[in-house]
């Protein structure tokens, strides 16, 4: 049996019943065994044993939006307006994408998100055969899926939707389970409504959850309800879309009907603070949102719209903006941003009995930061710490599955060094090609 | 002669004549003597040499405004009303302070500044000697101001302004120049017209700027008007403040004829968008003080009100919301939020002819960050990195005067691990007593 002891640790759980802990936790083969402020009884045997003094443990980062291999971009085009970002510079490049392209930005992604202690992500991108053998290498776990766009002749919407369902039969569960995968209309602005329905036929033919971009920017409102007489929520009730389980980015405009017609469905929602600021998307309503009941997560979106990937960086934006916006100081406290990218982001994507909280019986899915570093002093309210000073740099080691996959900030089963190499090499090819 | 050679290193020089300059830097004596793309001729005979490859260079970070002995106060209130936070739990925890804990928590702010790239700041606190005696030590600039209330009694009225001058007198120009200072009433809302005046009057006796809280939170511009008939920077003009160099902290709440007012009187901004945006105060105009010619620069506040003091998280917050909220993806590019921190923060304190640029002849002040991370690739536009990708945890060395004062993330004049074990004792005794 597999075993791990950390001694003389913090724990931020995220378990409402007992926030912080400090003591111990034992892993047994990949879940956890014991957390509590005793020692375990009897004590393990034969385990690894870790001194977590001047380590602060807590559930690893769950991302729930992005598009890994987009890193090739980071930077590409910044503060640029929406549609000359996408059309002039983003569409031009990613048509140029080949499948080491794919390969080396996704893996550039998933290194950066593992050093910052992100655990599980989301991923909407093609190619995404390449994108699940980075998963299963590096070992982090991805919630997979092949996004499509409608905006084409009946053969080839048929022949992308037939790769995304191949998909989802090809690597649903793999992995040892790490991998799993939905289904993908980009956006209701990006597809027809016939053929929305038709991706949400194959989400029940499949049993998979469903997810796509919904009203991130006023003007594709405004557009859906041109086009198709409503806002995108009701277009997507009207087209069964919440029949299945559903995960929606941006939501960054709604209506007080949306976000009850929303709660009512129980679908998702991963906010995207970073990457909604800088496309001057605006800031989505997520005080009201969970007022309502409604699941909100975080997502980082891509490199190229962020530029970056540390989920403690969203985290302290959700918790800063929405205070600053709505004028009330104790919107999203530090406490409710931390479980959206832990607890809620878990639930999000309808894995809360495994990850996101540090209990008995969870997945052993942690991670550790340094917490001898003056930002995280007077060692007080370490969860107010973590949201308002923490960042991914202070991870020092990441466990998934019990597995130790990054330590002392060193990826284990990437060789990052090569990573850096090709993805500059991929971009200076796409750059010059 | 005091001789280091950089080689082969990327510098962003915030020189708007050659942004990024890859090549070589010489400093001689605590200035930069040389640098460019070939390498300085004739060679630097006896200089300390370093490998500048996968090191960005750029200049020390300028934080213009904050407190750092509240630094002992990180997380101890959070997600509360102004009113709240501040009158029920800063102020009865800041009237316990001794000397003791000024020095520790001014020890805990020095130290994660210049961990984090920060190589001046501007201070308003009380118990100022100690402040400066922490200045002297740690290696770090400080432009130093004891803050005045003026709520109180004339005689104590009187014995704080004389403190506030004695300040300026002991210590202005002081630690090799590295301590400068200046007088400043707290607010407008905590000083009487009358009392301000004098502050001013005795500014021009000592020759020093002037620096205040300014429209921080709507609530008391509004009570401004009520009291004086007019809003803060009509109010401050007409008590000859203006006719001193001002810095103003916060000015979130302006009016256009405010900031025409402000642009003719050449004051400059410390914008602090994390305090701002956590203390629900709002957002600052910094697109349109930026169009008005005002010279605009970022502080932190303190560890109390942000919580932390990494002035990179003030410059991706300051790229970030003004898009957001302006709904214009080009407001302030990576390139003027970069500035805000270097360039124009030197400005802000009239030391732009010193500090802010890396060109020959100027202080040597400079960091460097580990460019070898996923973040920060591909290695293609580093402006957009730092201001997009980076952060204070990037940073592995810092001089200052060309003296090294933080080599592989460790401060060298200052005891890290007795800094932390003394705020922790500090903080402990202040919530106990």
């Amino acid at each position: 049996m597999n075993q791990l002891w950390i001694e003389n640790g913090t724990f931020v759980t995220m378990d409402e019943s007992r926030p912080v802990v400090k003591g111990h936790m034992v892993i047994e083969d990949g879940k956890i065994a014991y957390i509590g402020e005793q020692p375990p009884q009897p004590q393990p045997q034969g385990a690894e044993r870790i001194n977590g003094e001047g380590l602060v443990f807590m559930p690893g980062l769950i991302n729930t939006h992005g598009h890994a291999a987009m890193s090739l971009l980071r930077g590409y085009s910044d503060d640029q307006s929406l549609q000359l970002w996408l059309e002039e510079k983003m569409w031009p490049m990613e048509a140029k994408f080949t499948d080491d392209d794919v390969r080396w930005g996704t893996s550039l992604a998933v290194a950066e998100m593992l050093k910052s202690g992100t655990t599980t992500f989301v991923d909407m991108y093609d190619r995404m055969d390449i994108v699940a053998q980075v998963v299963e290498q590096s070992g982090i776990k991805g919630l997979l899926t092949r996004g499509v766009i409608g905006l084409c002749p009946p053969e080839v919407q048929d022949s992308k939707l037939a790769e995304a369902k191949q998909f989802v039969r090809d690597w649903n569960g793999k992995a040892d389970g790490r991998i799993t995968a939905m289904l993908s209309p980009h956006a209701p602005y990006t597809c027809p409504p016939d053929y929305i329905a038709r991706i949400v036929e194959a989400a029940h033919e499949l049993d998979v959850p469903l997810h796509t971009h919904m009203s991130e920017s006023a003007a594709e409102v405004q557009q859906n309800v041109n086009d198709y007489g409503c806002r995108p929520v009701e277009h997507l009730d009207k087209l069964g879309f919440f029949s299945r389980p559903a995960l929606l980015a941006h939501a960054v405009h709604l209506t007080d009907d949306e976000i009850s017609l929303l709660a009512e469905r129980g679908a998702a929602i991963s906010h995207n603070p970073a990457s909604n600021l800088k496309l001057a998307s605006g800031v989505a309503r997520v005080p009201d949102l969970l007022k309502a009941g409604v699941t909100v997560s975080l997502g980082t979106d891509s490199a190229a719209s962020n530029n970056n990937l540390d989920l403690f960086d969203e985290i302290r934006l959700a918790a800063l903006i929405h205070k600053g916006v709505s004028g009330d100081p104790t919107a999203v406290p530090a406490w409710e941003a931390l479980k959206l990218a832990t607890s809620s982001g878990a639930r999000a994507i309808w894995k809360e009995d495994r990850i996101g909280v540090l209990k008995e019986g969870m997945s052993a899915d942690f991670i550790a930061l340094d917490a001898e570093q003056p930002h995280f002093y007077p060692q007080t309210e370490i969860v107010s710490h973590l949201v308002y000073s923490g960042s991914g740099r202070d991870v020092k080691h990441v466990w998934i599955d019990g597995r130790q996959v990054v330590k002392s900030g060193v990826c284990l089963l990437l060789d990052e060094e090569k990573v850096l190499a090709e993805s500059q090499r991929c971009f200076e090819r796409l750059l010059n090609s």
